[in-house]
């Protein structure tokens, strides 16, 4: 058993647990535990990746002489998950085995087919990253407060569900339970139809003049933020979860053909109205949807008091700005900065709790902030 | 002349103005110009919307021994801006005419028909607004920094063009030049379809159930944030500009549908190479879209450092946490804040000028804050 580090909490997780796969996913688990002193072997085709995190701390190779794990983590790509699982469910007779893939109906189904042990089996899905890979950017903390999908088929024995569980409170993430395809009807609407989306927003923006992308603003920005994601990674996500992306892609088509049927409808006097009004209904649709995403703490959408605030663009004026918040005994609850182009100042949107925000302005002012009114 | 306020600079705009539409535009306009010293006149249908106007300092209602404005701004409903221009344009034959409205070329084609002297009028559109609507809301800041159109049609005089030039600069934006066709589509790409595809996919999200939206992340918020907007204002912002949005959300559709024809290939071993390959280009071009959004200061995007520290849910943290860049000499460029459901920590993803991250990591670790590596 590894020397427990100082100051780390005993988790629930009983090891020996064995890590396959040991890219920043496989990695960040196995810091996690060890952590939590629990004995982690490695293992990975990439004597490169394997000896990275090792180094990193994520515990040591596995040897032939070693102990059967309780415990088997797949973090292998999706692609090849369900086969990597079906080995290891042969290898370790008695030992429970989890697969992070980001997507889970078609890693159980290949596993069906397999003929693999589903009692031992227990699929999840820890929904965080970065924006680099690989074990060098592996951390213990990489879960923490993160949602992590517990997907168990039916034939899995209460023990080995528990011992999943155990081994994502212990990163520190958020269990939800869910069945595969609910998962991935999930994933496919919060994440990858927003990615999608998101791509070809920013696609259309190949064709515009130089001059025409100095009007964009906060709302592009924020559209196409994810537009960056990385090519390689994302298409094998999308075609992991094909069949789910494409049914929500071609209900968004539905409404995406309303908008421009309504759009060329035309302003003339006879359609005008027409055309108002099916728009309207769409955007208010949006507004409907937008109003579901859970607020900051779980519960319903919270409402937050919003000032506005000119920040002159020097160093430490932020700080001066959220320091003086402090002062008042205000939370900062959420953040929008807004820098045009050849901007000299910025604004900052500030969210505080609702009733507070009459305060926040009079303070801030005492203390010589220009608030937008 | 109106009293100059203490520490007001002096502008570049000739008065008397006369200002025509009194909502949260024409007011911020009038503000603006009241706090350069400059003569403003104030008109509106709504009796209601003018005493706010002048409550709040925008001017006095114009009476009709006042001597005739050098200019005059139509900051009227797009739907009725090209007939109340042309009106001005006919009521003081010796002015220069703006409009502010958010579509250019089909005003000035009905101001065409309408047969009003084009070499009087200059069409802009300052590129600013805020959640509330209403002369309530106006601020003299309203603009500052913002980008501002000036579609002067070719008919144009100099001097006038110059006048809306210096309205816009004593307001503090930037001006840009355009055409007004060439407007509408920039309006179009970077903030129209935005709409739309943030109200497509936020609108998915009613058919989800209340487990799924347990998921979302910081993508599906960024990509939804502008769905909240109001119905009533946008379907009349977007069927204004019907024909440059339909056609830029046509283009948008050629490539959803290769998109969804990709993902229905299907992961089997004889497509998968194919429909990777296919979702791989479409993202690549996101990547180059949005790669050409301007950075923070109108030149090529900035490539920052960023550094992700995990901030407790206390009164006070960010505050303290940017009090501490501020001791360390740097300068928050942008932030991002990320609250999943039921977390205790956020994470805030600071970026700073490039070379500064490791110096920062080090300075705020040294603080006790932790930082994800």
């Amino acid at each position: 058993m590894s020397a427990l580090p100082a100051g780390a909490a005993v988790g629930a997780t009983v090891g020996p647990v064995h890590v396959v796969g040991t890219g920043l996913i496989g990695t960040s688990v196995a810091l996690s535990l060890v952590g939590h002193g629990v004995e982690v072997t490695l293992e990975d085709p990439s004597p490169t990746a394997l000896a990275v995190a090792e180094q990193v701390g994520g515990g040591r190779p596995r040897q032939v002489s070693d102990a059967a794990p309780a415990l088997v983590v797949v973090a292998a790509p999706p692609d090849v998950a369900a086969a990597v699982v079906a080995a290891q469910l042969e290898r370790f007779p008695e030992a429970v085995v989890t697969d992070v893939a980001s997507v889970k109906a078609v890693v159980l189904a290949e596993l069906a087919v397999l003929g693999a042990d589903l009692t031992r089996y227990v699929g999840s899905h820890p929904m965080a990253g970065r924006e680099k890979g690989g074990p060098a950017y592996a951390s213990a903390d990489l879960f923490m407060g993160r949602p992590w999908v517990i997907a168990a088929p039916p034939q899995a024995r209460p023990e080995a569900v528990l011992a999943v569980r155990h081994l994502a409170t212990d990163a520190g993430a958020m269990v939800i339970f869910m069945e595969a395809a609910q998962h991935d009807l999930a994933v496919a609407l919060v994440s990858h139809v927003p990615q999608v989306v998101s791509t070809l927003t920013a696609a259309r923006l190949a064709e515009a003049e130089p001059a025409a992308l100095d009007l964009a603003g906060g709302g592009l920005r924020d559209v196409t933020r994810i537009a960056k994601s990385d090519p390689t990674l994302w298409s094998a996500i999308l075609v992991g979860n094909g069949p789910a992306v494409a049914g929500v892609l071609k209900a968004l088509r539905a409404d995406l053909d309303r908008a421009i049927a309504a759009l060329e409808l035309g302003a003339g006097e006879a359609t005008l109205g027409r055309a108002v009004l099916e728009l309207a209904g769409l955007l208010g649709e949006g507004n409907a949807g937008v109003e579901r995403i859970p607020g900051k703490h779980g519960g319903a959408r919270t409402v937050f008091d919003q000032v506005t605030v000119m920040v002159p663009d020097k160093p430490g004026e932020l700080g001066r700005l959220f320091g003086e918040m402090g002062t008042l005994g205000i939370n900062l609850e959420d953040l929008q900065l807004e820098h045009g182009a050849g901007q000299l100042v910025g604004l900052a949107t500030i969210s505080v709790q609702a009733g507070l925000g009459a305060r926040l302005a009079a303070g801030l002012e005492a203390q010589g902030w220009r608030i937008l009114r």
